[in-house]
């Protein structure tokens, strides 16, 4: 296949501008759309060139494919990046795409095709011998037939929507006398989101944590593992804070689960990157949960360990270049990203759109952040509030959550609300720190993480090292000298991370 | 000695920011230290706490050892970290901080004494076997004597200022003719800038590199090397662009100067971050030039392929802890710094002061940002007009040089005139490229450099491949392309990476 000369990167915002920079540092020129919300944003100004696609929101602009298909062509690109979200898992764009000529830096249609549906994928998955939680492959007809399924594999269960995900047409039932109810709530809302109101059922997991693998291979069935990524930090089923090394695996855990997400990609002919997502629950069992054929937002701690620039490996997979690693390099230190939100936690969590009427981003050592602002941006209503990932790398884990918080703290937003705060009392709290946050975490300490006061950074690196040394005391800590004042959320105002250092003192 | 919990940052700018945000991670309040002039500056607002030390220049306020151990009293800090520059190299004030049970983050003084003055230097690294450049240990005290020893060791030689560094009083002089005048002119600037007409005379090399070597020792005695800096890239011997590893160094050469650079730091029972700065010429024979005894403005290269954090180490080192290296850890990828000055390059390099009305940095992948100025803020006339180091790392040399191009691409800074497009054009010219540019670089490239068109990155990413395939068919090559048509400095307005294009095509 020929170099890509010209890419059509079709997104928006900082994952857009992370296509673009790596495509610079290649030598590949870049194309931007834009719809009529995004006339002056970032991604526009940093491309070689931009194209009008059209109105907001998205379904009239980034999501009409041929509007993209025949930017490309205007603009004379040879490829298309699809970013995350929007057009990058169409299966149909991908072929739409090839159809006219056009490389997809992306996996091929088929891959995603068998990973699309998520009945299907388990399906799959199951024939090709990777673990999935126990549950129904296809939807089930009847509530009669759910009952009676849910009698064999016993409460708690999870009803899930078949035909989309990120928490829509979701529901956790604990006994048969909510189950009816429940089931139809589920139905209701999956046809609302999606169109479609199958639901599959699924046993619930007791204190999951959510690792993923991330996943590369080239067109000639070279297919690696570049280890996982730790996504317990969910709120609402959307990622908060993500980091690697995942504090609760071992080298053991870590090689079996990267070879089962190898044998995963193998199964359905993967090309490029992707992301195996597993449950692993307390007993340290894991589960194939779903495949995202795309590159994934946190996909910043993974090259900071490694490395590598996953952009960089999408492009040269596309171009027919052979896969140059033959397994993971291993991994260096520990990164931490969080994703930085114009929202305001306290009004819950309501976006927050505005003009940034002023902006002074983190820097120094090891912090590296992707956003897709500037000062004078007007943050649009329209699109999803995220605007920046802030990550960084330190040795250890206790320096990378200080790097985190040091980072944090010399964020100067002004104009609009962030979560800014939020992220930090998450960073500060001492389930965080200890490492063992499954995926109720957020859920679970909302209270107090709004609550929270600020955290001083002196006192917070104090707490990180107390924690520290706690742990190496008693090797692995079940729980923290404060866990138990930490945990109920109340605390009469005083912050989580305070009693940490209290009960030290 | 007991942990440090409050340092006093004797220092401003990018080097003040850049070790607080060291102490931040580590727990450590700060306090800042600042001039009438930079009474808005970023290191305040850094600071926990901040205490006004004198009018500009320097000499009433920042140098005014006094003033800063009074600060540091008044505001608790049980240590000060000096940065570099101003009181960092001071053996006086080190002293004066130990009678007043301050821990001054930096070597003892006694090294200082033994590295501080350059003929001093000299002698103490003769007798530690340590090879130095053929000339005079001591000041010669009559012209007579001097033509003398220079008919001994032969023309071309260097005329050096026993007193101070940074050009003032330096003289090449390549034939007995003008042996005499350029005597007089040395001694008569020494005396001037430094208030000692004491000059000496040393060998002057052909082609040389300037390689430094990056030293570290804790209380005890354990010393190591963390490899080397290439900081040939050099305006009237200030450094402009620095890297590691050096493009010219073997590994057998590299563990040669380390092991040198290592016997240097032991001969003056050294502790803490120093470098040990050489020459290397075209046989690649090295030569001490002189020790600096404090942390190096181009550390950050060094961080980004150790992993290490310099400024943390000399912390814990001043804590009394001991080293926990034994050895450098292998260096991984490549490293690329670059200095961004307000000042204007086409007036002759003119430092421009003024509001920073606008500020755009660069973020993404492997990008650091070190600055001392925000958007808004005034850069001062009176102090040196550096406002950001930018650095970068790539897993190789060449997607290193990609990457900072694209990183000084997004670089928006208004209201000031920034070297930023000569940064742009020193990276493109093909010398760079190659490699293997000696001191006398951009003084030789003088006028191609301020004649280049600011170069595209998609072509500069080409040209950079072009190299790269160039130098694997040819091993080692000698000349470039277009060396011949790039080096002359005319060109008739055409800039030498076009040139090495055009010669591709």
């Amino acid at each position: 296949m020929p170099k890509i000369r010209k890419v059509l990167v079709a997104n928006r915002g900082e994952i857009a501008i992370r296509v673009m920079r790596t495509c610079k540092e290649l030598g590949i020129a870049t194309v931007a759309v834009y719809s009529e919300a995004d006339r002056s944003a970032l991604h526009v100004r940093t491309a070689d060139q931009a194209i009008f696609v059209g109105p907001p929101p998205s379904r009239e602009s980034y999501l009409v494919q041929q509007r993209i298909l025949d930017a490309a062509k205007q603009a004379g690109a040879d490829a298309i990046h699809p970013g995350y979200g929007f057009l990058s898992e169409n299966a149909a764009f991908v072929r739409a795409c090839e159809a006219e000529g056009l490389t997809f830096i992306g996996p091929p249609a088929s891959a995603m095709d068998s990973m699309g549906e998520k009945t299907r994928a388990r399906a799959n998955m199951i024939k090709a011998g990777v673990p999935v939680v126990p549950g129904t492959t296809e939807p089930i007809p009847s509530v009669e037939e759910a009952r009676a399924y849910v009698e064999k594999i016993g409460f708690p269960v999870m009803l899930k929507a078949a035909g989309g995900g990120g928490g829509k047409g979701m529901r956790k039932v604990e006994r048969m006398e909510d189950f009816e109810s429940s089931w139809r709530a589920a139905k209701s809302e999956a046809l609302n989101a999606f169109g479609n109101d199958a639901v599959y059922i699924e046993k619930y997991l007791e204190k999951p944590h959510h690792v993923e693998i991330q996943v590369f291979a080239d067109q000639y069935g070279n297919t690696i593992h570049l280890n996982e990524r730790e996504c317990s930090a969910q709120r609402r089923h959307q990622k908060v804070v993500e980091e690697t090394p995942s504090p609760i695996l071992t080298p053991e855990l870590r090689a079996k689960m990267g070879e089962v997400a190898v044998k995963a990609a193998k199964a359905v002919n993967y090309v490029g990157a992707g992301t195996v997502e597993f449950l692993v629950d307390v007993h340290r069992n894991f589960y194939f949960l779903e495949m995202n054929t795309r590159l994934q937002v946190e996909h910043p701690v993974t090259e900071w360990v490694t490395g590598l620039d996953l952009v960089a490996m999408q492009i040269k997979a596309a171009e027919g270049e052979k896969l140059g690693l033959t397994e993971a390099p291993t991994p260096r230190g520990h990164s931490i990203e969080v994703r930085v939100y114009a929202e305001d936690p306290s009004r819950n969590f309501m976006p927050s759109p505005g003009k940034i009427t002023y902006l002074r981003v983190p820097g120094g050592p090891n912090v590296r952040d992707d956003s897709g602002v500037f000062p004078g941006y007007t943050v649009p209503n329209v699109y999803d509030p995220m605007i920046s990932k802030l990550s960084v790398w330190a040795p250890t884990r206790r320096e990378a959550i200080a790097r985190t918080q040091r980072a944090l703290s010399e964020y100067v937003v002004k104009g609009i609300t962030t979560n800014i705060r939020y992220l930090k009392a998450i960073l500060a709290h001492p389930e965080f720190i200890e490492g063992d946050y499954d995926t109720s975490f957020l859920t679970r300490q909302h209270d107090a993480l709004l609550g929270a006061e600020d955290p001083k950074l002196s006192e917070m690196a104090l707490l990180a090292s107390v924690v520290h040394t706690y742990q190496k005391d008693q090797k692995r800590a079940k729980t923290l000298p404060a866990a138990s004042g930490g945990q109920g959320g109340g605390n009469g105002g005083v912050s989580p991370w305070k009693l940490a250092l209290r009960a030290r003192r």
